[in-house]
C-alpha cells in the first residue's frame, strides 16, 4: 500500500494505467485512489523503462494530487510489451494434475502481445472454442535490455515489478491441433493483466505468495510460488542467454494447480461465468466470461 | 522493377529501409537508387499499414527524387513488428529430410521481434551455440487486422507483399533443451529480413518462385514455393481464427529442402562462413556470420 508522505511512498509503488482501451494514463496508485503521472511519461512503454523512468517517478509522483478511481476502467499496467513470454509447467504441483513430468530446464513460448488486456475487462470465448481454460500466474515485468546477464543477481536487478496475470488457454488450439502452444495462447483478450505493477521493493520474499482463482465463486486454484521450479531471477538470467529481452517485456512464469483441463472431468469456461483471480500482496482480478463477437 | 513513368510503376512496388540500424528511412526503390519518402510516412509500421499507406505512396513516390543507393545500409523493409510468426514444416519436401510426417495443418510458433535485422547485416552465432542453421523462406506482410477473416479471398486482399527471410536457428536450443521452438529461434540478428518488400501485384503466382540459399558459394538449398503445403492466403486466414493479426505483422512461412540440420553429417555455421540466399522476383540478401560478442 502506498502511503502519500510516509517513507515507504519514495520506495515501493504500484504502477496503473487508468482510461478506456486504447487510451490508458500512467499513474501512480495512492490510498483508493491514484496519481496521474501521464506529464511526466506518455506511457509505461519500453522507452519509460529504458531510460530509467521508475527511478524518476519515484520522486515525482510523491507531490501530485489523488484522484479516486471511482468507477474508470483499469487497464494493463504497462504498455503493450515487445514479448509476452510465457513459462510452461513451472509449477512442480501443476506439472503432476497434467501427468507431464517437471521439466529439467524452463519450458518457453509466446503469446501474442496483442492479447494484453485490463484486470477486469471482459475475457472472449473464441469462435469455435469448446476449451477455454484459466491460469493465474505470476508476471515479471522486465526493467532493462537484457543480453547474456552475468547471473541472477543482475537478472534480479532488471526485473521493474511483479503483476497478476491470467494467462487464458485454449486446450483444444494449444494441443489437439497440431504442433506448438502458441495457438492455444494467443486470442483476443487472453491475457488479463493488473490492476497494479509492483515494484520489488514491496514484496519481501517472492518466492512465498499466495495465489487463488474462483469461477463463479468456487475456488479453482490454490496455490503459493512456493512451488515454483524455475523463479523470476533465474528465468530472466536464462531467457537473456537464448534470446534479448527489452525493457517492458511481460513473462508470465506459469501456474499453479487447479487449471480446468486438471479437473477430472475438465471443466472449461462457459459465456457468463466469471473469474476472479489474485496473488497475494499483488492485488486482485475479476473478467467476466463473454463469446467472441 | 520499378520504372518511373510508366504504368507499372502506379501499381506494383518495391519498400525499402535505408540508413543506420535504428534510424532507417523509409523508400521505394527506384532502379539502381530509391525514392526517400519519409516525409509522407515517419515508417513502414503498423501506423501506416493501417492508415491504407501503401496506396497513398502509389501516388505520390511517382513524383520523388531518385537517390543512388551507394554503400549506404538496407535495413528491413518494415518496422519491428508486433509478431513475427513462423510456420513449421510447410515444404512436403523439407519434412521429408527432417523426418518428419507431413502436418496435417500448420505448425505455428514465434521468434522475438528483435531478431529482424537487415538482408546485409551480419549474423552472430549465439554464445554456447554449435548448431547455428540456415533457412531460406518466403515473409508474407500483414497489411491491415485480421480477425476471423470469413475466406481465403479476404486473406489475400490483407496481404501487404512478400519479402526473403532467412530464419536462423539453433537447433540444440530449438529442439533439445525442452519444450517448444521459439528458444531455438529468438536469438538476436535471427532474421534477415528484405531488400524489399514486394507487392502482390508484381507476383504473378505467388506459388510458383524459385528459392536458393548458398553457403561460401555452395549450393546448399534449392526449392520452390510450389512444394509449400499451406500457401500465404490460406496461412493468413487460418492464423487469424486463433488470433488477431496486427497490420506490419511477420510471417515466415517456412523453409525449402537443404537446412544444415537435413545434411548427413549436419552441417552448421561457423564465424567466417557467407550465407547468400534469395528468391525469384523478390531479390536477395547475403550475410557474414560472426561470433556473437
Amino acid at each position: 500500500m502506498i502511503r502519500p508522505g510516509s517513507e515507504h511512498w519514495s520506495s515501493a509503488m504500484y504502477l496503473m494505467r487508468v482510461g478506456p482501451a486504447g487510451a490508458e494514463k500512467p499513474a501512480v496508485r495512492s490510498g483508493d485512489g491514484y496519481v496521474d503521472v501521464s506529464d511526466l511519461t506518455p506511457d509505461f512503454d519500453a522507452a519509460f523503462f529504458e531510460r530509467g523512468g521508475l527511478e524518476a517517478l519515484r520522486e515525482a509522483s510523491a507531490t501530485g494530487t489523488v484522484i479516486p478511481l471511482a468507477d474508470q476502467r483499469v487497464g494493463a499496467p504497462i504498455a503493450r510489451p515487445h514479448q509476452i513470454i510465457c513459462i510452461g509447467l513451472n509449477y512442480s504441483d501443476h506439472a503432476a494434475e497434467t501427468g507431464q513430468a517437471v521439466p529439467s530446464e524452463p519450458i518457453v513460448f509466446n503469446k501474442a502481445p496483442n492479447t494484453l488486456v485490463g484486470p477486469y475487462d471482459e475475457v472472449h470465448i473464441p469462435r469455435r472454442s469448446a476449451k477455454t481454460d484459466w491460469e493465474v500466474e505470476l508476471g515479471v515485468v522486465v526493467g532493462r535490455r537484457c543480453r547474456y546477464l552475468k547471473d541472477e543477481r543482475a537478472a534480479q536487478d532488471a526485473i521493474a515489478g511483479y503483476v497478476v496475470v491470467n494467462d487464458v488457454s485454449e486446450r483444444e488450439f494449444q494441443i489437439e491441433r497440431g504442433g506448438q502452444w502458441v495457438k492455444g495462447k494467443s486470442a483476443e483478450t487472453f491475457n488479463p493483466c493488473g490492476p497494479y505493477l509492483v515494484t520489488p521493493d514491496e514484496i519481501p520474499d517472492v518466492g512465498a505468495l499466495d495465489m487463488w482463482l474462483d469461477v463463479n465463486g468456487t475456488r479453482r486454484q490454490k496455490g503459493s510460488t512456493a512451488t515454483m521450479l524455475f523463479g523470476p531471477a533465474f528465468l530472466v538470467h536464462y531467457l537473456s542467454q537464448f534470446m534479448v529481452l527489452e525493457p517492458g517485456d511481460l513473462i508470465n512464469t506459469g501456474t499453479p494447480p487447479g487449471v480446468g483441463m486438471g479437473h477430472n472431468p475438465p471443466i472449461y469456461l462457459r459465456p457468463g461465468d466469471v473469474m476472479e483471480l489474485g496473488i497475494e500482496r499483488l492485488g486482485g482480478q475479476r473478467q467476466r466470461v463473454v463469446a467472441a463477437p
